[in-house]
């Protein structure tokens, strides 16, 4: 089972693909940028080419996004719904299913405290994928946090429903 | 030249295609739907194709969508958000130069009052493409309101270009 982590945004969105076998292992990550003087049509334009890729060469099976949450810069918040969108249609268009996530779910999958800073955060990545160091971009990180946050919640409710 | 206009949602989507030559005129116009029932992605994925057959039935040259305004439901926002990222990501692939405008600019454009209620402003795309009675629905109607308002910005700019 492949879960592809997205950490949605227009100027960087972080992708992050994992293999749970249940073992978690990492297959690929990354930050996929888009220059600030292109239109946001371009832009949205761009990223949608760049998974298209990574949807082609990482064949995940299931895709997990971070969900909007409302304390932020509104008209930011707006660009991120734009690049949410298009993350979703390109998973729609390779089948998989979608999974949303707050950052405090996130958070709390990952450490067990949902306010849980950044580094914490980091450092349960590296643990739970048994890397050697915190994966880079910021960006990256996030979106394979967002993908151990669905493998742990796949696992709880097969769990679940054994019960 | 051609201008589509849109309203996005990812319930209703509103469309409407019209003629610059300078007269306005209408090609087309009417208002893509998604069953409730489906996922959001699958939602999105409807929408990218639906407007794919637009794009390729009615060529428009220019794209002008409505733009989100703050004063609503902050979870509706966010998914109009995702539809709208869809459509700028068609009107890039397809070539097109989008415009946004925001509900008050295309009240003002239509009736040179941006308090108009909905039904002055329908009546105004009913006078300026000289049909015989209001299109309906109302979300295909908003959205040749969108490409009418683009039309007017298109000619004052070139007329203040000229002087």
């Amino acid at each position: 089972m492949r879960i592809l982590g997205i950490d949605p945004g227009t100027a960087r969105l972080g992708y992050g693909v994992i293999e749970d076998t249940p073992q978690l292992s990492v297959v690929t990550y990354g930050c996929l940028t888009t220059p600030a003087k292109d239109s946001q049509p371009d832009r949205l334009l761009s990223i949608y080419r760049q998974l298209g890729e990574i949807f082609e060469t990482a064949t995940p099976d299931e895709v997990a996004v971070e969900q909007l949450f409302f304390n932020q810069n509104i008209t930011t918040a707006f660009a991120v719904g734009e690049a949410r969108g298009v993350v979703l249609l390109r998973a729609a268009e390779a089948g998989c299913p979608v999974s949303d996530y707050s950052p405090l779910q996130i958070k709390q999958a990952l450490v067990g405290y949902g306010r849980a800073d950044k580094r914490q955060v980091q450092t349960m990545v590296s643990m739970a994928l048994a890397l050697e160091k915190p994966p880079r971009p910021d960006d990256a990180a996030d979106a394979l946090a967002v993908a151990i946050c669905h493998a742990h919640m796949r696992t709880a409710q097969q769990l679940l429903a054994q019960t």
